[in-house]
């Protein structure tokens, strides 16, 4: 039993191997789909944990979509703007076609 | 002028600002689409490039594509994979769409 929120990997300042394992798991515990999200620095390791998981483990999934944006925080010193990206993963309908 | 290798701005390790000047100036001299390519740990400044770029100061200007990709660079210590981002920047077509 997958809901949608179950289908988020929030990538955060980990190795980026925690997130990869995280994002193969829940596709083998099948999941269609499988979002990767992650707000500033971050945002190096998830194209990372993408990169990985589909090169090394996962060559069935492809990259859906890719979306960035930008977000406001609270901080110490007020709100600041930081960027943040979404990467959708998401098996590959046709197996014939060629990869993105 | 600008050719196709003109409209590439390579996101490094100065300050964010730069590269956003960089986007700007290219479309103020008549660019049509402009690419913001990085890799490595710069992805997150690319993000940050687009992001500040579109929403201060190119109201007109909408993300067309974001793609992520491997590529295997020579190092000291032999040939390491590095994950890479590219992201197209293009004049909106119809400006009563809603901004992405």
């Amino acid at each position: 039993m997958t809901t949608e929120e179950d289908n988020t990997v929030f990538v955060g300042n980990k190795p980026v191997m925690n997130y990869v394992l995280a994002v193969v798991t829940q596709f083998n515990n099948g999941a269609e789909t499988v979002s990767i999200k992650a707000r500033g620095k971050a945002i190096s390791r998830a194209v990372d944990t993408t990169e990985i998981a589909i090169s090394r483990f996962l060559q069935n999934v492809e990259k859906r979509q890719i979306t960035t944006m930008t977000e406001v925080v609270d901080t110490e010193n007020g709100k600041t703007n930081v960027s943040c990206i979404e990467i959708v993963l998401g098996n590959r309908v046709h197996l014939s076609e060629s990869p993105r």
